[in-house]
């Protein structure tokens, strides 16, 4: 007879961690032996309230929330302060009051606006804004994004494309929760391709106004604008902007779209978008406007200025550098998806583990129960995913210090480098969440099926992640394109003009040439093969591991150059060659942000010393060697894989997955996750 | 600027098929040259009533629909004359009271009740009701779940586990849905492992009753159970037979649960599971029994009947072959979710396919918008799982066959190759589906977000497919000891008692023997490498793709085999041995349905003629070697793909997508969805 999962939810717990309990000596470990997980606190929260209790207890919660552990736990102590736990099943009206309220709960903490300037009620803390949001996705995902549009984006606007006048206008009451607003970007005929929106903004100079109007209502009408269709004063408008006939490119305003009693202004048409797979607790709608006029000193005009004699000018003279500058200062969106991507990701593994280290199913010999994390094949549905969450978060911790660090200098020109990380970061961490909470609804079984246990909640709220905020693959394709004409092109344009214009480019010479050396593969292979004695060796050597991932990207971006340089010796149709070239963009691209999630994981458990140490290391190693398995075919084709080594990679994972069960319970704890958050019964 | 998707849905579709529309001389291919899609009736409908509408117009509708057109095309006009689309946003109430008032016109239609015995009110045709299954999978999925509780499972026990007696006091009051009823299985403590139910049924010989009772209500309580929170009057339940004393295994029992007034019965206790991901229209229960006492005759005696003196015989001796013959009668059900995770898989990709010929995303150099289908990446998310619906359609098509012939014959023993080609199916079926809807949602962009078109809930309410009707990975297992023990051994104990008992037998031996021979690779490498001028050489070759996949799985079989037979022969824990070889038996039973449904794909694409056999030679091409593709890394490892000719299958997949985008359109309208039922904006 098997116990029921949940009927006695301690008996199970302490079989999950007996490789970390014990480390007097070690400073970053929790030396307690108490067996009451619930009574442990995180650390120093930054609020008054007392620190959110949680299980943590191994120092590797230490570890992940590093030098953002006051942020966090702030963060943490919000979500149980007022109950943001996910809700399923309410209707949208109920949902979407919920949300509403909760918002004003976050307004009025300040907790949610930390990016914000402090001259408005902010803290000017980039680093400790990502870290906030990443957090707050452990709660109802409606909330992140709605606050996510108001304090993000339609705040994130009037600060980086508005200027000081805007600022003072606008921003302490956006970050009061006073003034909430949209952001007013994507139309239906033009998704991913901005630059030819169709909403025009025209300089009436007899009346100093623009006058902002949809030309087409089938296409250029606005879509999916968040806080648009209930509750939204205002939005960010992006339009074409039209001074005396002549267009200067895309621009944003502010323009007001209800009155203080909620009623939509005059010449605005605003429907909702309707039910949607998840996020019902967001508001988005579709906004057409028929001529509606605003003042001229609404347009957003840090980057493009209209003075009132109908003259234009901007600090940055080539249209298209100029529109892809004004996007880039909007990185911190991207950002901040990637975030919350990786924090849906730890909530469903904390739920998938935890069950999986107390539901049994079948029995020993002895009669005893076999745990799912006892069957190797659920080890190998759960840790890979867990080891490369970890991957990612360090990743996503460098990230954020290189958003902060990008923009505390103000130079719009580093920006680019920036944006591609972000992109790509995007696109992996989001495929990621997908995949992963897929994984855990179908590793809890039916119990994964109830609302209650979150998961499907989780699904459908993140699984719009990969779309939003950029495509992934339209992402990625701008990763590649950065990266092969070394960030030195206009970010972001994917049309013909943009990406076939930079081919023949000296950039894409230096990346044939460069990529044509392999120094480092040399030097490694010569460090770890030579003396080995079997094909395990070495596997687990750190160098190695970086090697094969930095030579899959150099030969992959490399192949790509020469593919592109031969294609464009020729008269070969150059569209034709770019979209021939797709596939292996994408490819280059992956391997890329591959690269530098291990790089970045690597660094980080570097710095681990003691027990902790070491069990990062074997994540490290999981995690590298997935990867690795993953790409396996592709490894072997190119010769950097004989397949007897290519066999004992999968082979090493599985005694990777062994050594990482007895402690995978302490590495979700380490996710911090408190219990009245979490919510789900099968896990707390 | 690009078109609205939607706005003008007539002028792109005609791109989609150029390849398909001339075929006078072809009787396989509609000669219509008229434009309009929607007039072109489907073929003769079993019903008086007027055949439905469908797009198809190119004899692949024809194709696939074979000796099931009359019953699917009746299945389809019930969907729309009953405006049974998929139902999103509503309140668990209003949807259950729809899915009730559905399943009463189900029932006096007599539409689904086509595989029950003619003399209560069926048809007594197995392979008209798969078909129906999979037709009514296209609309609303809660519909479909709930009848096919009433119906196969409820109906399927009184039918399969009853005697005569059982069929003339309940079956036609089953099939005309006055007798709802639920199938009580699943416990909580005993998901996958039905051989330890708790519940009891202990005889009691001065009453001539049973006592059906819950043990321990923390663990033996029954759950997920269908039609059980709300409409249930009966459940067949399952539970542990006691006579005198003496237990005889699993039994089922026709247990009432409520009067007619919808009142529980004294001792019976239901809860609501409660909300889940998705299929909220049907009312899962829990139930709890409290010494509740029925009369003995309701015990279903076909394989186990107890007499008024607390006697026991069963005409199968073996107490474990006893329980698995009888749960072996349940195929069915299996069986149905297969066609039903191909039908919902149809409807993923109709959608995604129409919306990809028809969006556009940025512009060519002339102007003209790029169609998402003209992307080689987009092609390369869509077009292989195309394929393989293709193939898991004409594969299924043969299981149901498969199941009407077994069990025309009513020889027990024949069952267990039906077994394990029905686990396969439905683990590789659902598989399919879960992943196929992910991708057909992002391959929507925000627009597959939006509840009206359809994947959002489609995704919540197959995800549970590959869960329920046994979990894929133990269905999975199944298969591989079934493959391992020559399906001589008692079909499903995964315990270890059932897995290692066999390990020792002759049948071991024999797979060792056999799968060391490798006669038929060494036939068909001389057939097609011997010559080849170039590693494309031969891709395209029938006899070598099935040959890869045969070589594959006799080889991971054969290598398993031997794995088993060393373990065995030292002393080794045969438990640790078990659980080692997990990984190795999901390969193998992966590996032996994929080539078996590629057989059966091959074998339907052989009789089809003329342009029609082109198209579907190419798309047998595409799946061949997609399923090679994904599995390349083990082709390399096993020396049965050069780096050279592993590159090559990627580009001739390329090349394949390439070839069939054209008619891609033609090959989603032969799925013959109706518009009113496929009901997504943007692809209807």
């Amino acid at each position: 007879m098997t116990p029921p999962p949940g009927s006695s939810p301690g008996t199970d717990q302490s079989v999950a961690d007996p490789g970390l309990e014990d480390g007097p000596g070690d400073p970053g470990m929790d030396a307690s032996d108490e067996p009451d997980h619930d009574r442990v606190p995180t650390t120093d929260a930054r609020s008054d309230a007392p620190p959110v209790a949680t299980r943590d207890r191994s120092g590797l919660g230490g570890f992940l929330d590093g030098d953002q552990a006051a942020t966090r736990a702030r963060a943490r102590n919000f979500l149980v302060e007022h109950d943001v736990t996910a809700r399923f099943g309410l209707d949208t009206t109920t949902h979407r009051a919920q949300v509403w309220d909760w918002l004003q709960a976050l307004a009025d903490d300040g907790v949610f606006a930390v990016g914000l300037p402090a001259e408005y009620g902010g803290e000017s803390d980039l680093v400790g804004a990502t870290a906030t949001f990443e957090e707050l996705a452990h709660g109802d995902l409606s909330l992140l994004i709605k606050a996510g549009v108001q304090f993000g984006l339609f705040g994130g606007a009037i600060l980086h494309l508005g200027t000081e006048e805007h600022h003072e206008r606008w921003l302490a009451d956006i970050i009061s929760g006073d003034l909430p607003g949209g952001f007013a970007m994507t139309e239906r005929g033009h998704g991913s391709d901005v630059a030819d929106l169709g909403t025009t903004a025209t300089f009436d100079p007899d009346t100093d106004e623009f006058v902002v109007h949809t030309p087409d209502p089938d296409v250029d009408f606005k879509e999916w604008i968040g806080n648009a269709a209930d509750d939204g004063r205002m939005a960010a408008v992006f339009a074409q902007l039209v001074v005396d006939g002549e267009r200067h490119g895309v621009h944003c305003l502010a323009v007001p779209l209800r009155d203080d009693d909620g009623t939509v202004l005059d010449g605005i048409t605003i429907t909702d978008c309707g039910h949607k797979m998840g996020l019902n607790g967001v508001d988005n709608g579709r906004i057409w406007f028929d001529h509606v006029r605003v003042p001229r000193t609404n347009l957003l005009d840090r980057f493009g200025h209209v003075d009132a004699d109908g003259g234009y000018d901007s600090p940055i003279d080539n249209p298209n550098r100029r529109f892809f500058t004004m996007l880039g200062t909007l990185v911190q969106g991207r950002v901040s998806i990637a975030g919350a991507a990786v924090g849906a990701s730890k909530s469903a593994l904390t739920i998938a583990v935890r069950h999986a280290l107390r539901r049994t199913q079948f029995s020993r010999p002895d009669g005893r129960g076999v745990r799912l994390m006892d069957y190797p094949t659920h080890r190998r549905e759960l840790l890979p995913r867990l080891a490369r969450t970890y991957a990612l978060h360090t990743a996503q911790q460098r990230l954020a210090h290189e958003l902060a660090d990008v923009f505390a200098d103000d130079d719009v020109e580093r920006r680019r480098p920036l944006e591609a990380h972000a992109a790509g970061m995007k696109a992996m961490t989001t495929a990621h969440a997908t995949d992963t909470i897929q994984a855990a609804r179908q590793a809890c079984g039916g119990l994964g099926y109830l609302s209650e246990n979150r998961l499907g909640q989780l699904k459908a709220d993140t699984d719009v992640f990969t779309t939003f905020e950029g495509d992934n693959t339209v992402l990625l394709l701008q990763v590649a394109k950065a990266l092969l004409s070394g960030f030195a092109d206009d970010f972001g344009s994917l049309d013909l003009r943009g990406m076939v214009g930079f081919l023949t480019s000296r950039v894409i010479d230096t990346i044939v040439e460069r990529t044509s050396v392999r120094t480092a593969w040399e030097r490694v292979r010569d460090l770890v093969d030579r003396d080995q004695s079997g094909p395990e060796t070495g596997l687990r050597n750190r160098d190695w591991q970086l090697a094969m991932l930095a030579w899959r990207e150099e030969h992959v971006l490399g192949s790509l150059a020469r593919r592109m340089e031969r294609a464009t010796d020729d008269d070969a149709d150059e569209f034709a060659v770019y979209l021939a070239c797709q596939d292996h963009m994408l490819a280059a691209a992956r391997a890329h942000v591959e690269r530098r999630v291990m790089e970045a994981f690597a660094t980080a458990v570097d710095e681990a010393e003691g027990d902790l140490g070491a069990v990062l290391n074997t994540v490290c190693d999981l995690h590298a060697l997935a990867t690795i398995e993953a790409d396996r075919g592709w490894f072997q084709e190119h010769q950097r894989l004989s397949a007897e080594r290519s066999k004992a990679i999968t082979r090493t994972i599985d005694d990777l997955c062994a050594e990482l069960a007895p402690v995978a319970g302490d590495l979700v704890d380490a996710f911090r996750i408190p219990d009245a958050v979490l919510a789900a019964p099968i896990a707390t």
